[in-house]
């Protein structure tokens, strides 16, 4: 489906990042898609999985990643966690719009009993985080901010998650061969313990995977 | 993942299949994964999306692609027709058994108010389709059989999906640009059409892509 990729790398300046940019063009699909507004969208993410999203929806779009402190307030409730640092990305990157550009932006928390489970830094760390959330129910707060120069638009999107049990082999598996460090809760649904360990979801799997869609899609409808 | 892959094309004969084979293989996944049989898998199925849901989790496989009359008594409820194909699926291929080799065969259908959608023929039969699934809600079964030469384990999944309303504009678009006559009930939840116009599922994601990869994890538990 992606049709082009062009790639830029090492630009930099005071309205520039110092990152890679990599455009995706689907040509056929931005030209053809209903109700679509026919503006360009920067997807402000390193994220592959959300990029995948966009791929297989049919977006055109080009990726730009910008270092944002992720820190938040310490009383601040579990789940608006992932809208406060989604839109903190997009304001980020406000200085870079130019003419009827979108800028898109997500962050994605794993909320099991009101603890939020960030990126582990250590083996130990993955496998807390994976023992605690095996045979539970969890909650994927994915928070969006889309913002363009006339208007911002945020909001976020809850999916809860139906973990089977894991045995220590298979906790240890996982972590060996995925390397899940990357990965809020220490986790991807898309793969092995996504497909083999989970149940049950309620919501959708995009939200999940990091980037809520179907809502992206509708809320991309009021940008004319 | 896919550390390797062969193939075999025309192979014919009265123990054989008129088809091409390809092998899957995770030499590495295969040797580690944790609680797993040390059982070649024959995967008998055409759809790519299975053969993707089986890499993503990290399993090796032999894919042997049989043609199975599709047909069912016309009295038999719909939720247990997909169980039905997946078994009838299976026996077709029990000749080709070898050694300790399990087959895994599987159907999918999509049922609305107790009518199972099939794969549309027509422009005009997945339009109506995708009109009824359109702001409804409908179920997806996935009937999976696995056949060793000693034993036979079959299960059905079932997983509920939430449209969003399509305009006549989207569903237009998503038939022409995805072409979904390959598909039970005209749609692909990977696709467009899933990502942007799903607001829900409950259930495995797994399941209505075509394979639901937890349950098949589990039951290969019980050969040994």
């Amino acid at each position: 489906m992606v049709l082009g990729l062009s790639q830029e790398s090492g630009i930099s300046g005071p309205n520039r990042i110092a990152f890679a940019r990599e455009s995706y063009f689907c040509k056929k699909h931005y030209l053809q898609m209903p109700m679509f507004p026919a503006r360009p969208l920067i997807l402000a993410s390193k994220s592959p999985r959300r990029r995948q999203l966009l791929t297989e929806a049919g977006f055109s779009f080009t990726v730009h990643s910008l270092d944002v402190d992720e820190s938040f307030p310490p009383d601040m409730p579990a789940t608006e966690v992932a809208g406060y640092l989604a839109r903190r990305k997009a304001l980020a990157g406000k200085h870079l719009i130019k003419d009827r550009e979108i800028i898109i932006s997500a962050d994605s928390v794993v909320i099991l009993n009101g603890q939020i489970f960030n990126k582990p830094e250590t083996y130990d760390e993955a496998y807390s985080m994976i023992s605690q959330l095996a045979g539970n129910q969890h909650t994927v707060v994915t928070g969006v901010c889309l913002l363009g120069s006339e208007q911002e638009r945020s909001f976020s999107e809850h999916t809860e998650v139906f973990f089977e049990d894991l045995s220590p082999e298979e906790i240890k598996y996982y972590i060996e061969q995925y390397q899940p460090y990357d990965k809020a809760g220490a986790y991807g649904v898309q793969e092995w313990i996504g497909h083999c360990k989970i149940r049950r979801i309620e919501g959708t799997y995009t939200n999940v995977m990091g980037l809520p869609v179907h809502r992206l899609y509708a809320e991309l409808q009021y940008f004319k």
